[in-house]
């Protein structure tokens, strides 16, 4: 199943995608009011007489609107690792974003003002399902509720200040997320899945979930050690290499550039970029 | 002016302390529900008959127990970057923490089962009052609704398993944070403020506000540039040399410890340290 977050009528729902339709499952009587409530409910099987609307009419949000914590994973694939220039370590590397960073399918990412130095990185990102703390690698992927694409697009210069990645991880409007949540079942061999980044009709970044350092239930297993998961976190799995800051000479976003994160099987996730107003 | 978050009789609120009372301000009918929610109103100001409560009768929580963002400063006391090894940068180091990680006064400080590795760090924390993007570093004292103490006690082998430190900042139960916001106009001259660690009755750290290699208004300024600030947002502005991390031979914090942090006029924030249940 397909999920999505969005907006109707000025009304915020969610629902779940039928072809050309969404049932509008946040519309039900005593439905949770979000996808988030929705999935810490159990309740992403809902089902009823949901008013079906047509997917043109609705304007998306982030799949997640309001996850409680994204998790970032850094250098998780050997490609992005080597041309970063990193060592091996022995553990994965992880940043955090906050919620407003998020940006819809159908919203820009909005380069910032004090900064040209716009990259783009694709990454497969995990919707947790049910929450927990210490998670065994074997039981991880039970706690997976599904999967979206993700742009962790970065402000290099600003992530390169000091060691820390926070502050070019974290300017409003630069993580587009979605446009659905697709369900495991959706994933025949969740290894095999490739994922890409297409700026302006150009492949830049194209690797498969196989080539990760870290694997998902690695990750999972790893995060929740220190820290408590719940329904609807977010966790950005890391990027391929073919970034732009590591070209020479580099590649940046710029205003009317199109940026496509583009993952079999999960999705298609296109951004225009913008300058900040 | 003085205000704590607590817990009485069942029921969160928040007040103003007045001697041994508090004003429990939450129960006025009307009330913002909690104390980021009486800044983001601009009711700390609030009166009225509320009932006084002995402040001995009430469980503290963290002072502001539902932050939307908590910023932490890495480095920012010549003495901690000297004893860190860290070359000087142009810029703040900043990271982050999850609200799940911060500890009321009355509550101990859990060491995880993980490691031994448990380190402390007095911080001077702002609490933000008015919100806002790109904010001047002119107006910056002007967006602070107050101060605290705050502990940014550290897993350290965690912190250090990459270059990112979010897994060693993250533990649950790692970061006490309060008792009281104290308003700005309680301190007369905040430069001169002495912050300082007590392990065990033994002075760890202790250098004055006027050592930070940024100061307030540049983190604030810095800061609100790659992420819009809002009422009762936290920034916890680094901590002084003198960290058990860099002794030698390092010193850990262990079950039955009782870690201090004291800040002139801002308060006292003492906890007991507790293993993993």
């Amino acid at each position: 199943m397909r999920f999505i977050s969005f907006e109707h009528e000025g009304r915020a729902s969610w629902g779940r995608v039928e072809g050309a339709e969404v049932a509008d499952l946040g519309a039900l009587p005593g439905a949770p009011a979000d996808l988030r409530a929705a999935i810490a409910a159990g309740a992403l099987a809902l089902d009823g007489p949901a008013p079906r609307l047509p997917r043109a009419s609705v304007k998306l949000l982030p799949v997640i609107p309001n996850p409680g914590k994204i998790l970032c994973v850094g250098h998780n694939y050997e490609s992005h690792r080597k041309e970063t220039g990193r060592a091996e370590v022995a553990h994965p590397s992880i940043f955090t974003r906050f919620a407003d960073t998020l940006v819809a399918a159908d919203d820009p990412v909005i380069r910032p003002s004090v900064s040209g130095d716009l990259d783009y990185e694709a990454e497969l990102a995990i919707i947790i399902g049910q929450g927990g703390r210490n998670i065994p690698e074997a039981e991880a992927m039970s706690h997976v509720a599904g999967f979206a694409c993700f742009n962790d697009a970065s402000v290099r210069d600003w992530q390169w200040h000091t060691r820390q990645f926070i502050p070019g991880k974290n300017f409003p409007g630069t993580a587009p997320f979605g446009p659905e949540l697709v369900t495991p079942d959706e994933i025949a061999d969740l290894r095999a899945v490739v994922v890409r980044s297409v700026l302006n009709g150009e492949v830049m970044q194209e690797a498969p979930v196989s080539h990760m350092i870290f694997p998902i239930p690695v990750i999972l297993a790893y995060v929740s050690q220190f820290t408590p998961l719940a329904p609807g976190d977010v966790i950005a799995t890391g990027t391929p290499g073919g970034v732009g800051s590591k070209r020479t000479p580099p590649v940046w976003m710029k205003p009317g550039d199109e940026i496509e994160v583009r993952i079999d099987g999960v999705g298609s996730l296109v951004s225009k970029i913008v300058a900040e107003a």
